[in-house]
């Protein structure tokens, strides 16, 4: 497993968990003493499984090859950032690794995802007879699940896709993000967009929104952005006539995004800026990225489970034609509360909801039963077992057959 | 002169606006190129005045001497930041320079103002035979002299002071401040002060505000801020009851200044990050100062002026005896449209409500009206012909008598 933040320390404590399965592991990062500590936390829970650690920077792929060749992983949990997946992708390549990730790439100087980077070593991981899993977190990951789910069982036609990410918590502080600010921020003011009618429609930036209600939540501020699981889905599900993916805001989330960017500390591009060096020994001329820098001032977010309230509710909420050739409604979600996610791995929901699928994802190829030479969407793979491991895992789901979508 | 900002800029034009006075002259700062580049500008409008520039560091006492042994000023005007003001005034005891500024010093790692650390230099300033005059832009500087000014002609006692300083000026971008945003915000961000039977009474940041009426402009939500002339003028006018000071804002600057705040960009101390050098040879651990690498993003206060529209109203709300023994009211104030500073000095009102008044005081010394060895604030020197010279120079002033002063 590369990275050691909070969606790797969930992953990490899983697969602790489920030691008949993973039966040898490594914890890798820019800087190891985070790894340690990751290793630290889980045995003092109790936890006995043997853990090595390395030291890798996952931008350098001569590096990543050292270690692969070194530790000959079976399969690559990538955790670390989104500007990582190529150069991961690359080392597994030339070293015989089957490869597994929770988001798409992003280069680092343009906010902006898509999965075309990924998809173009389809051929490369399918002429070495290698597998690589894409987007198995929650959003993506389980929600295309679900939408895989509820093709195989209960639709024979998908033709409306409402994707619902709703997040009731309250971490008690003014402003935070709930993964990595820089990564969240560049996703939320970049333009929205969405699938209708065969073609991809634009909207200015958190343009189109509505109050939808989350069980056990309520009505809760919805906004309409473009995320990456859309793009896989529309493809491999063509009967889809509009797919949309919504999540919820708060008044005062927003006003400070607003603000941020207003300010230009949302900025990424570089700010060539004079400041003293930190032994003391004089000033140097530095080029710092306002956003990154942010993200430096800004809570931790695997600092925010300890006080963290409320509950996080994500799903699909779909219509199409049932197997019985009439029309159907189905809503299919979790929730997870993040007292409960804190207790058991010291990160809040978020982290939670997104470290636990890449966990059965892993387990999945690891049992053999996601196993496919090339570079494949979770979608394309069984969903029952991985459904099946949902409920056993920490993130149950519920079903509401023939409900009001509100959409 | 020290500077080449924007108040320095405006004080600049002034001073080669009056050649009669100013015989010579000489603009520093850290940076030459600035000084040129602002001779240039005055040169392109006509002027012919022969301006020596020259670099100095205003944090570097030795610098300092260097430049003020070798150039002999009469009289040091320091336009550079408030933490400069005590080297700046240690070089003008050592070289035998008068002095004057226009905003009090603060120590950098505090935002506090307060004249105690200037004033402690008062008997040195008796003993050089020098006259340091403190505090002579708008407000501070042209608020003490309207309070002069009404003790002089209008009062037998002054029994309740209100300064009020509105900006009904709309610079059309999201957020900006109108003077060194790091000056400004730590300014805003502090507690309230004012001063009441005796003893001063502190509020929390922006607690206490409400509408005023500024003539030509209208009503304008007006806070009660700490403003160093209070703390002077107390002292020299011993019969108010009650002094404040308040400020315009509106409801979009106050919301980015809470949001600068709560993301921790308003910060003082320093965060150490590593950034990549600018030369591209690596990387580097520096210390930075949030707030002062927000000023490095924000719009510069200089570059505000070319679309700046409305204006400034700025004067004192004065209440007290008059000289038949009866009680009276006095408001003296000054409107300053953005537009017109502009096209005379390339500047926005609130750099040209500053530096006038610095070169109007200048003035006052090099004619010999305003020259008492120590350490003065200005509503200790003569007012009338400041008051002149403001009618003169474009800060034209208005009375109104007896009118309701709504505080």
């Amino acid at each position: 497993m590369i990275g050691a933040g909070g969606v790797a320390t969930v992953a990490a404590f899983k697969i602790v968990q489920n030691a008949d399965v993973f039966t040898e592991f490594m914890i890798a990062s820019r800087r190891k003493a985070k790894c340690d500590a990751l290793v630290d936390a889980i045995h003092k829970k109790g936890y006995t499984m043997d853990i090595k650690t390395a030291q890798v920077d996952a931008d350098d792929v001569e590096q990543l090859k050292a270690l692969f060749s070194d530790y000959k992983p079976e399969l690559v949990i990538n955790l670390a950032l989104p500007y990582q997946d190529l150069t991961i992708m690359d080392a597994c390549l030339a070293c015989g690794c089957n490869y597994l990730d929770t988001a798409n790439y992003e280069p680092k100087d343009e906010a902006h995802f898509e999965y075309s980077w990924q998809w173009a070593y389809r051929e490369r991981f399918e002429q070495a007879g290698l597998t690589a899993i894409l987007g198995c977190g929650f959003d993506p990951g389980v929600t295309s699940i679900f939408t895989a789910y509820a093709a195989k069982h209960h639709f024979k036609e998908i033709q409306y896709l409402d994707i619902v990410d709703c997040n009731a918590g309250d971490h008690h502080k003014a402003f935070a993000t709930n993964f990595n600010p820089e990564i969240n921020i560049r996703e939320i003011t970049q333009k929205g967009l969405y699938w209708e009618n065969g073609q991809w429609v634009e909207t200015e930036p958190l343009e189109i929104h509505k109050d939808l209600n989350y069980p056990g939540i309520g009505p809760k501020d919805s906004y309409l952005l473009h995320h990456e699981e859309i793009e896989s889905l529309v493809i491999n599900y063509p009967t889809i006539k509009r797919a949309r993916f919504w999540m919820t805001f708060g008044q005062q989330y927003l006003k400070h995004l607003e603000v941020i960017q207003n300010i230009g500390m949302s900025r990424i591009d570089e700010v060539e800026y004079e400041a003293p060096l930190a032994d003391g020994t004089g000033t140097a001329r530095v080029k710092i990225v306002p956003l990154q820098f942010l993200k430096a001032v800004l809570p931790n977010p695997q600092d925010l489970g300890s006080n963290y309230e409320g509950e996080t509710s994500i799903g699909c909420r779909i219509r199409g034609i049932g197997n019985d050739g009439k029309e159907h409604t189905y809503y299919v979600y979790n929730n997870c509360r993040h007292q409960d996610a804190y207790e058991e791995t010291g990160m809040q929901g978020v982290s939670y909801t997104t470290g636990v699928p890449a966990m059965i994802g892993a387990m999945m190829f690891c049992k053999g039963l996601w196993r496919k030479p090339g570079v494949h969407n979770v979608e394309e793979f069984d969903p029952d077992p991985f459904m099946e491991q949902l409920n056993k895992q920490g993130l149950p789901w519920h079903e509401i057959h023939d409900g009001d979508l509100e959409l």
